[in-house]
């Protein structure tokens, strides 16, 4: 029935993860009922360190009545369940879906309840089966055992099949179950499938006083569902299609049933009552856009294309190679792509050491686990005065279905300290072959910022004379509001059309770099620059305009920085935009607030 | 001899690492020697992950003509050998000082071989004991074995002392050789100091064809000079003293004495001619100034008397406990200390579990590292909007002689993005009670961003009104040089007093906030606003002051930021702040270059 609400929430949500959570649902189960003996004295903790299986978390919970029935329609909505976990929701107790922090966490938690002298409490932590190849985790290993923490369980999800494919053929981690042990890990390994044997092993670590435990959870991933199994065998390279994302309607049609009739089946057989199966309220649904803009492709084809006038090209990934827009270069030119698994730091690192051998590397990921986790290695590499690129996906607020561990908003800021960084995000298709070789042409290091989402079109021909240079999209007299990436610029778009004031929109492709003297004669006869940010408003955009305008020696516009301030939300791409004051008509409203007072 | 020559070059620097450098001098002479087969068709490659024994590693290469003799006196100098290697250095392939990154360095060197055709090329690494702590290290190993990296031979300097002492007593990490086998390593064992055990264990490897390999070479830190030697055994955790710095002049000509009385023996034994040993040039010494403030033990002060009052306080440490003030703390409150190694994210994350428990956790590194390899656990930490306080030591430019993987110049850029972050800088002594106070007290992530170098006092008594107000230190009407931390505020207040010009001077604590009602009052008379950043320009704090500024309604006045360019030089103190134009003679020249013009 866990099974059938996931089905169910992931589906009307339009993403989430199929294959995780239906893997891990039986363990979780378990728990829940079980062992985490809730409403007693000393309630023991769950919490899923890959987080990505939430939906089926999520769904336990609602089960035994820990978050509202009704919550099961709110998966990835604005205030209702994050995509992934976040403490604001009820019983959620660590923010996770950046992978690799589970083992660092609850060890956290049991020197808290040691200091506080709350006994007997235990720690059970999910950890996914590529996330093994996360550095943290092995980091974090050896140290619990020197304190002894027995309090930590850690249970495997270990459906050998990460994001693209299985998880041997992306980076295999050797005998894991060895290097468990050899820090000083207790191991034992169970059908995470089979509620007998769950019992069996979770009784056989209760007992366990002096050492942390594994638990190593042979599961399907997708189990549960015949059609969400891997159709491919463990030799075969074929992506697996549900680690993330809604299904078409068809299969959850047979998905549904599949499910409705394992329950029914059940129930029968047990005497148990007939089942009602409700209908989930009706949803709105945006109106598509016809002509809908994919950069994600459009950088597919720009980097199989500059691959081949450029020999020394080579291209990493973190398991993303889908996402990232590499399947195309990894067809054409096998051996120049190197699949690094989920380990951004060790991508990093050997991109430079390329680099330094005179290759031309770019490595990518989404923007928010590159530009962070890999932070000091890219700063490194940079030290070395080598040209290295860096594509970062996923960048900005939306999608804003996954929430704040995978939205990238303070990306520019991380790296704008590094030294010659060269930073660019395109707006349109048109943007991307050019931006490419311009970043890849530039001695030192380069940042690429991509929207992953497909997104209304906007059509630019023209490319900005220099480095530093935006593009004049609509004229304006009273104020510049200056946008970048496709999210924004059609917002600004929209907004200074839709607003009674006269207000121009500039493109400026540029993250950290705006050429001065190039400002000081555009903007010499406007009161006010607005600067849209698909970031932070501290260290985004804005702030390079802020510093340029602070320091021209022509009398300056004020600027009025507008970008995501706090936490950013999960939701809706629409929902989270007008939070955050970023979607046209929030737009059209405040600049009419600070124009009306000028 | 090499050792000899390592001990000069680190007492003339001033500071450096003679453990390390004397822990695997005989394994390193081995390598060049014996194993890199310099000069014929395919020269193999060695490096140092760690970094921190380059100055072995230097006087192995003066040794062999690689480096010319002269660059013995300029260890750490302007110009001269770096404290930690870069590739500016002939013959040095990576930079590193920062740990973790040598396999990942390694792997990408053999992929970039591979792809070149280049046949046969090995890559010698040597890793530190203690370094085996770093995620990044374990993160690497396995994907070596995927790809067969034969051409991969680490040798891990196993002299079981880190910074602070023995490793087994500040993070053991298991069975670290089975950690390796488990990931498909060839694991050797040999003495690091017998040639005749490393000419063994290095042919036998060299015949290898399938695995990486590691070799655990058994060493003793300081290995050379008996007192350089632990004097604790290894249940003790007295500190080990010789872990960085120069020596005493007493122990320098012991231990000088030592090392010439073992060489002219061997000499004589050998038959060989007598030994002629050269003093090094005079060296400028600057003046000691009479009063120096050191910011390390005030702090080491505060947090002791923080303590006191805060029942909830933590403190984490990444095996810097002296250097960051944390010896008292440790010693009042054993229960509340935690020594995680050097594990910086899994320090991060284990603070923000004990936060989520309730408990103040102060998590103390250098800033360099705390503030980039753990980014996203520092970002992940925020989103559960606890409050976490992050003290950095180490920041700034200035000590110059580690060099730019130690040098904080872009951590204030790294945090920026980080929703409700506070960062704030002491200038003084007086200022790192208050200081600290004042971040404990704010809801929600902070960074104390600490100058560890004693410096000329400054001593303010006044406390700012409010967070994000500045105190004027000097009155000025044509132009206002904003600044923080001793280092700046000093050159600020020398510069702006030597200058003919009618420059104030402010000093503002905090890093990425600045009150604007406050700054609009104080700069409504004023020309031009100087910015003192040490960190690099773009993201310091002269980027807030400039954002700040475009946004204001009133005039304001042109802004200059003055700050760190490029990358972070190696040098002298007073050398790098020349060479960045941040000394109070550059400043002098910079102000009337600026305020001649208007």
């Amino acid at each position: 029935m866990c099974r059938l609400n996931t089905l169910y929430m992931i589906q009307r949500a339009g993403s989430g993860h199929i294959g995780s959570s239906f893997s891990s649902l039986d363990i979780v189960t378990w728990l829940f009922l079980k062992e985490l003996q809730l409403g007693s004295d000393v309630e023991h903790i769950y919490f899923s360190s890959k987080g990505h299986d939430s939906p089926g978390l999520y769904s336990v919970m609602i089960a035994l009545g820990l978050i509202p029935f009704d919550s099961i329609h709110t998966l990835r909505q604005l205030g209702g369940l994050p995509g992934h976990p976040d403490v604001s929701t009820p019983g959620i107790v660590a923010n996770t879906g950046s992978l690799g922090m589970g083992i660092s966490k609850a060890k956290g938690m049991v020197q808290a309840n040691r200091l506080s002298r709350q006994k007997g409490q235990r720690i059970f932590v999910m950890l996914g089966d590529g996330e093994m190849q996360e550095g943290q985790l092995w980091e974090s290993l050896a140290s619990a055992v020197k304190s002894g923490m027995w309090e930590i369980t850690a249970i495997v999800d270990r459906n050998r099949i990460q994001s693209d494919t299985w998880v041997d053929l992306t980076s295999p981690q050797g005998d894991v179950k060895s290097r468990f042990r050899a820090c000083g890990w207790r191991v034992e390994t169970v059908n995470g499938h089979d509620f007998e044997g769950l019992e069996e092993v979770f009784s056989s670590v209760a007992e366990e006083r002096k050492r942390p435990q594994v638990i190593f959870a042979e599961t399907g991933k997708g189990h549960g569902v015949l059609r969400f199994l891997h159709s491919a065998d463990e030799n075969d390279d074929t992506p697996y299609p549900y680690h993330s994302g809604a299904v078409d309607p068809e299969l959850y049609s047979e998905a549904f049933r599949e499910l409705k009739e394992r329950i029914e089946a059940a129930f029968r057989s047990a005497g148990g009552p007939a089942i009602a199966f409700h209908k989930g309220p009706s949803r709105e649904c945006a109106n598509p856009l016809p002509y809908l803009q994919k950069l994600v492709p459009a950088y597919e084809d720009a980097l199989a294309n500059a691959a081949k006038e450029r020999k020394k090209l080579v291209a990493l990934d973190a398991d993303l190679k889908f996402d990232c827009g590499l399947g195309k270069f990894a067809a054409e030119h096998r051996e120049r792509f190197f699949e690094c698994g989920i380990a951004e730091q060790d991508m990093v690192s050997q991109a430079g050491a390329m680099a330094g051998k005179g290759f031309l590397p770019i490595v990518h990921s989404f923007s928010c686990f590159l530009t962070a986790r890999a932070n000091e290695q890219i700063f490194n590499n940079a030290t070395e005065r080598t040209n290295v690129t860096y594509s970062g996906f996923l960048a900005g607020v939306v999608p804003g279905g996954p929430g704040h561990s995978h939205q990238a908003v303070r990306d520019i800021a991380a790296l704008r300290g590094i030294p010659d960084m060269l930073m660019a995000e395109p707006c349109c298709e048109a943007d991307v072959p050019w931006l490419l070789a311009t970043l890849l042409d530039h001695a030192g290091p380069s940042y690429l910022r991509i929207c992953s989402i497909p997104w209304e079109r906007v059509d630019i021909e023209a490319i900005p004379a220099a480095i530093g240079h935006g593009r004049v999209l609509l004229p304006g007299r009273k104020a510049l509001c200056f946008a970048y990436g496709p999210v924004l610029v059609s917002q600004a778009l929209a907004a200074a059309n839709a607003s009674p004031h006269d207000i121009g929109v500039v493109e400026l492709p540029w993250l950290s770099t705006v050429d001065s003297a190039w400002l000081a004669d555009l903007v010499k006869d406007t009161d006010i620059l607005f600067s849209l940010d698909n970031h932070q408003v501290d260290g985004g955009q804005g702030t390079t305009l802020g510093q340029a305008l602070a320091s021209l020696r022509s009398p300056a516009p004020r600027l009025v920085q507008i970008g995501v301030e706090g936490i950013a939300v999960c939701g809706t791409n629409s929902q989270v935009l007008a939070h955050h004051g970023l979607d046209a008509q929030s737009l059209v409203d405040r600049f009419d607030e600070v124009l009306r007072d000028e």
